[in-house]
């Protein structure tokens, strides 16, 4: 399961993996995707990290085509850099969802959940789940997975 | 959002990457809940991993209670370990298929998927998506996410 070639490696949890990087990543994205927080400044006062950590951790999320940056400028200031989900680091609010939805089911605080979904159609909560083709959703114990080759 | 406590990160988010850890983690937990790999020495040459780092990262996930530490003994053999998903680290199912499934629509091979999904029910395909409380899926465009506090 480690082989590897021009396609990068053969599993895709570890392609997946090594797009997403490590802990900070993770958390630049949530800022990003999850709270549209889209200003350096705003990202850096949100996570209260260091300014060449952030830069080469926003770099390289753009590099892999999560995020795209943008300049903007305010009146009587300089130009200065927001950065936004690409269409490929939306589709990462399924996977954030899917990782705070364990933290708040297997490492609670007392103090209840993080975050509380809903749909916006009908304000019923939402959760992330197995679903099968014909829309119905099934347990994970139900769940088989076949290698591909 | 990176307010922390006695209970941890106020972020489930922040939470569930502190316990998952980096890289070698996710590919640890892949082998032995996805694919029921047990033994330290089946593990270490599914990944290629030296021993000492994946003796590390096993007993990180045996502390974070997402691994079960076991001994077993083959005739005429010394014991050796063995590590089986807990409850916990079970629920990790979705979170790994979730990164899987994005990675294969995200960062393809040309020769497709790593992974085929299907129901043991219907042998219907599966993916992983928003669900709401009726049952009924939907997309991530209707699901709105509101801070708890």
């Amino acid at each position: 399961m480690t082989s590897s070639d021009a396609d990068g490696p053969f599993c895709s949890i570890e392609r997946a993996v090594g797009v997403l990087g490590e802990r900070w990543s993770f958390l630049i994205l949530r800022e990003t995707v999850l709270y549209r927080r889209s200003r350096f400044a705003d990202i850096q006062a949100a996570l209260g990290i260091a300014t060449n950590v952030l830069t080469t951790r926003l770099d390289s999320l753009v590099s892999s085509g999560l995020l795209e940056k943008q300049a903007y400028q305010e009146p009587g200031a300089r130009a200065r850099a927001s950065y936004h989900p690409t269409a490929r680091g939306e589709s990462l609010k399924l996977v954030l969802v899917t990782l705070q939805q364990w933290g708040d089911e297997n490492l609670p605080r007392t103090d209840g959940p993080t975050v509380l979904r809903r749909s916006s159609r009908d304000a019923l909560p939402v959760r992330v789940g197995f679903v099968d083709d014909a829309g119905v959703s099934l347990d994970a114990g139900d769940v088989e997975l076949l290698l591909a080759r």
